[in-house]
């Protein structure tokens, strides 16, 4: 009983590995940097991607962006996104997916009829608000960008090691709040180097906008590393 | 196959409802009030909670609490409760489950014998911190607290439904940090009402204790509501 149990797990692991893999093929084909975007429900992802939308602009034309929202349900993500008119496109897990806590390869791999790849070079994916089931699931992206905000606490790379071990890169977010918050950077970066020793990390603010662009020069050196590669 | 398939997951939901009866039949025996207390990574159900107990001793021979505690790894949660001097008990579901993202009926059954059922009136489950997946899983309580941070946006309870909906009661968290965010409180409460109309809720701090005492008082209400039924 526990041997077929055991293989039936894994060939469930190995069809989201083959997919990733196919979505990867995709990406590469048409040369598109890949981020899946994860945090908590409330870390201010869509209002931080919003302020790099905004600050886009400028680059458009040597970065071109595009955007998968996730979400359970609903189309709000999705719409504030196109406010920026750039092409996105919504997953909702809630439908199709029977209510998925997290995206999977097959669901991205659904959705990509539905973006231009040829006509983009960084695709973001943000994926449904959750601090451990999304960073199980690669969906074969390049990078993996996390947002933890301050007001969340100190502690959270020790409690959520998985999604922080995995992230190339942690925006740090709300630091508006820290004067109002009794929260210590220093301990924070302590619990995430225990975790993932000096992986990058900016502080930022979605309602401020600061440190967004550090965040987008960050992106665009990701997307010309890979070019050069190529 | 479908029809196999179908049967397999059924199997398994069953089996978390079986044991989350078993659950149930034991904390009737032992009259104990039990609620699953969720909300996301950093709502602050630790710190919350940790108010509660603080206000907790001039009512401990009236309503005696005992706490268990749901974390992936760690047991820093159920240290700090413990300075209380109540009864706690620690799960962890990285090591002997796999990492879950929630607790399931099976988890909290197993850390049952560390707690002196007896003893206590009332058990708070404090369960992995996710607004998804625990909110799928019974595990034998007859109420569900959830925490909300005002930290996380007006428009949670549109994006991840089921929990909200299935609160009992929801305590709206980080109130003191209202006047440095832009966040109505009217589109939260509307927004809570779509999917749960009418819940009960609480304005509540943990940084400064505001609305705890009200918490301690709805919950003593519903230890002595269930004592008169039985």
């Amino acid at each position: 009983m526990h041997r077929t149990r055991v293989r039936v797990v894994q060939d469930a692991l190995d069809a989201n590995q083959t997919i990733a893999r196919a979505n990867r093929a995709d990406f590469d084909r048409a040369a598109v940097t890949v981020v899946n975007y994860m945090g908590s429900p409330g870390a201010g992802k869509t209002s931080l991607l919003e302020q790099l939308l905004e600050r886009w602009e400028a680059y458009q034309d040597e970065v071109r962006i595009g955007v998968l929202e996730g979400d359970i349900q609903g189309r709000t993500d999705a719409d504030r996104i196109a406010e920026y008119h750039v092409p996105v496109a919504q997953i909702n897990t809630g439908i199709s997916f029977g209510g998925e806590c997290h995206l999977d390869a097959n669901m991205v791999r659904s959705a990509l009829p539905e973006l231009p790849l040829d006509e983009i070079d960084l695709l973001v994916i943000e994926n449904v608000g959750n601090l451990v089931c999304p960073a199980e699931f690669r969906v074969g992206e390049d990078l993996r960008v996390m947002v933890a905000a301050v007001t969340e606490g100190e502690d959270k790379p020790l409690k959520y090691p998985l999604m922080f071990r995995t992230a190339d890169l942690v925006l740090i977010n709300k630091v508006d709040l820290l004067p109002y918050l009794d929260y210590d950077l220093e301990k924070f970066h302590a619990a995430l180097d225990a975790v993932n020793p000096g992986v990058p990390r900016l502080l930022v603010s979605a309602r401020t906008g600061a440190g967004v662009d550090e965040w987008g020069a960050w992106l665009r050196q990701e997307v010309a590393a890979r070019r050069q590669v190529a």
